[in-house]
């Protein structure tokens, strides 16, 4: 910290949030140090850090005005959910957790919501489906909070019919390094007044300014809807399915492919059981309807499409209850496989390659001896490979797939990161993966953003 | 222009595209110097240009580094479809036309097209109709292309259910003014490597880049469609029943708000008739579906949501040329208006707010005593207000009628411009409208592409 002693800037940091929303002792803050990325490549946080919470967009603009001035740097913090450290106090400075700003108000009439940005997944879901409305995206861990969601641009399973976050956000405000704050877009569908710094600062992992609070679209409630879980010989012919499904007509909210030993890892570590248990490759689809017709319509199609290319018979969840037991197993595989994790990668490339990039990674495994559990959403491209911890094996062969990995994806039209980001951990990969001309393009924009580089400082561009 | 005899430059560019592709005589440019944009508010363009049509990105790179180093200004066009003069050349330089670029691919595969930036939009919709696939925007005019479409982020009907331009592009290869070719985003659904340059090009209306290729995502084709033509007694009827749609569950592809007077002008101008005559207010539904029996059910809920309100009995349009016909009708509304038009807005407002801003321009109408048509894309809260020539009136009114509209627009919650964009004619209005500070953003995000201000200089930021 430089302008300015760690006592007098907690002394404002009081003055501006209150004394019992000002933290400096690590003991208090060490569920603020670090998100959901695997142990192994984890960035440890610095010492000498002060965690604040305000309570209001005037609040956060005081402390970004102070911090700027002090020249000291900002992580702003959100749920910690993400994978790749992009909330992580990685030098000595101020964390900033939006978590008291959760006001959350459903506006019906234009199927929208205004969410401050410390509003959980989880509350945003829930306010929508008692309000008769619905909000698609479903990135997983609902603890994640609408700042974190935008920042990062988040994607996970029900993107194939709607599409990511970014779809989703109609307006922003955010808080710059100077202390201003700024709305961009609104409650509009259409915008076109001048570059779009709302699309910039959608994905820009808090290094560009702070989200305050977000106008989020919304979709009327499906009432009809069903998960398919279908087995096939091998992922080729599941992916054939896929390829198949979207151009039969049937758009699906979701279709992951899963393979038996990890979903039913999953369920094991949840207490519970996958309820299909043959075929070497599996897609769980989800679709959704207006009507019982239509469903039924989608239905038959899907089953029509996969058994074509013989796939087994498809188990259908029906019920809520059955619906969001199958999705937990889906999002549980994660938690499930982390103890022995090194790191999840998510290379995303043209949906039609995600059977080469599998290839491709069951190739790298054998080739060093290693194992590489997969699963993604197959209509996406967007391919969650494992880096798991080898019994007995020196470390230096997770460098080495990685980057072969990396590299299969680029070679195939393909980025190093669909979903996660790029946070602290693969900064290195951003800068090998894209033109100089490129970086040196947003390396500006962050600087007009943030001159005196205080917000997330060494996150996404270095 | 300044570094170089405007001589030499024509042999430098004659030396990149060949002689037959520059043209220098004004006579042979003259549609060229104008897009669609009302006379009465269309600036003038220059002396003094030269026009050169490059048939690849390597030529383009040549004439934008060219153009760099001698710091002459280039003005890339497309179809000159626009309404705010963004493509007109009002300085002295290199009008850039893209028209030459047509090559178009479509992958059916990842349910995607390549296109060129001077392919057209009728070009685009016919391939991807006979591919099986299904691109929604239409923003009117079929002449409009490809690089044009992006750089404007065209909007039109057809954008409630799949949304606008931007929601479609994934990735585009431009031209930096140092002649420099990027490649940004790609065939992916997600993508999160870094700040969303792509997105930031989309909209930038030629200031920032020239688009010279674009992935564009596509649909499977709708096989079912129907057009619902319903009267209402009042503007209020026909809003309230947009909303109550949108609620169903239903999301049709498009719900445009017309008035009988200019759909009836319109169609007397292409010598049809429109097909309803009651109702001071009507709406115009576009439903599509997979399978006749969802476009069923949700034609019924759009009738039953429509005669709960009173509305009138509604008229399908169910065969394709049925539909074609009155969407090329309302299409033309503009067509029909434009010999007596000073100027056309397209101020959007959240869409619940729709109403109270047609209320405010019926009596701004009045206080002027002035004829103000409307019509609009009443699902996305897009209006379009025409201000026309009025016999015997002092123009003095045009201004003020304006601001007017504007200021009513903003205090609404809206922006002056949801589609068409700022161009050459809304500059001052964008900059009324805009916070200091992300003026100063946009400002130096132009800078940061363009440091010697030679892409579309005058436009959008000044």
């Amino acid at each position: 910290m430089t302008n300015v002693s760690k006592d007098a800037l907690v002394q404002e940091l009081v003055s501006i949030v209150g004394k019992e929303w000002v933290v400096t002792e690590r003991e208090y803050m060490l569920s603020y140090l670090q998100d959901e990325t695997p142990e192994p490549v984890r960035p440890k946080a610095a010492n000498n850090l002060i965690l604040v919470k305000p309570s209001s967009t005037g609040e956060v603009s005081k402390i970004l005005r102070a911090a700027n001035q002090a020249r000291v740097p900002v992580f702003p913090v959100g749920g910690r959910t993400g994978l790749v450290s992009a909330c992580v106090p990685t030098i000595p400075g101020i964390i900033l957790s939006l978590e008291r700003m959760k006001k959350l108000e459903v506006d019906r009439e234009n199927l929208m919501v205004v969410a401050e940005a410390g509003v959980t997944l989880g509350d945003l879901l829930r306010a929508c489906d008692e309000a008769g409305l619905f909000f698609p995206p479903h990135p997983g861990d609902e603890g994640a909070q609408v700042g974190g969601l935008i920042a990062t641009n988040a994607g996970g399973v029900r993107a194939v019919k709607y599409g990511v976050m970014r779809n989703y956000v109609k307006g922003v405000e955010v808080v710059l390094a100077s202390g201003k704050v700024l709305n961009l877009g609104g409650k509009l569908i259409k915008d076109n007044a001048g570059y779009s710094l709302l699309h910039l600062v959608i994905g820009s992992e808090g290094t560009l300014c702070v989200i305050t609070k977000a106008i989020i679209k919304l979709h009327p409630k499906s009432e009809h809807s069903v998960t398919i879980i279908v087995p096939f010989s091998g992922r080729h012919e599941a992916l054939q399915a896929v390829q198949k499904i979207l151009l039969s007509g049937v758009v699906p909210l979701a279709i992951e492919y899963v393979e038996p030993d990890e979903v039913n890892l999953s369920a094991a570590h949840l207490n519970e059981k996958w309820p299909v248990q043959v075929g070497g490759a599996q897609l769980f689809i989800i679709l959704n309807a207006e009507s019982e017709e239509e469903l039924l319509v989608s239905c038959e199609k899907v089953s029509g499409v996969c058994s074509e290319i013989g796939a087994g018979e498809p188990v259908l969840a029906e019920t809520r209850e059955e619906q969001d037991r199958v999705l937990r197993i889906r999002s549980n595989i994660y938690t499930a496989l982390k103890p022995q994790l090194i790191d999840i990668l998510d290379v995303t490339v043209p949906p039609s390659k995600l059977g080469d990039l599998m290839d491709a990674v069951e190739e790298i495994a054998e080739k060093y001896g290693v194992h590489l559990p997969v699963y993604g959403h197959a209509g996406d491209g967007n391919l969650h490979v494992h880096v798991m911890k080898e019994e007995g094996k020196a470390p230096d062969y997770v460098a080495k797939v990685k980057s072969e990995i990396y590299e299969t994806g680029i070679r195939l039209g393909g980025v190093i990161t669909g979903e996660h980001g790029v946070g602290a951990i693969r900064t290195q990969e951003l800068t090998k993966a894209t033109d100089e001309a490129e970086l040196n393009l947003m390396q500006g924009i962050k600087k007009l953003f943030d001159p005196n580089n205080i917000l997330n400082p060494g996150k996404v561009i270095t």
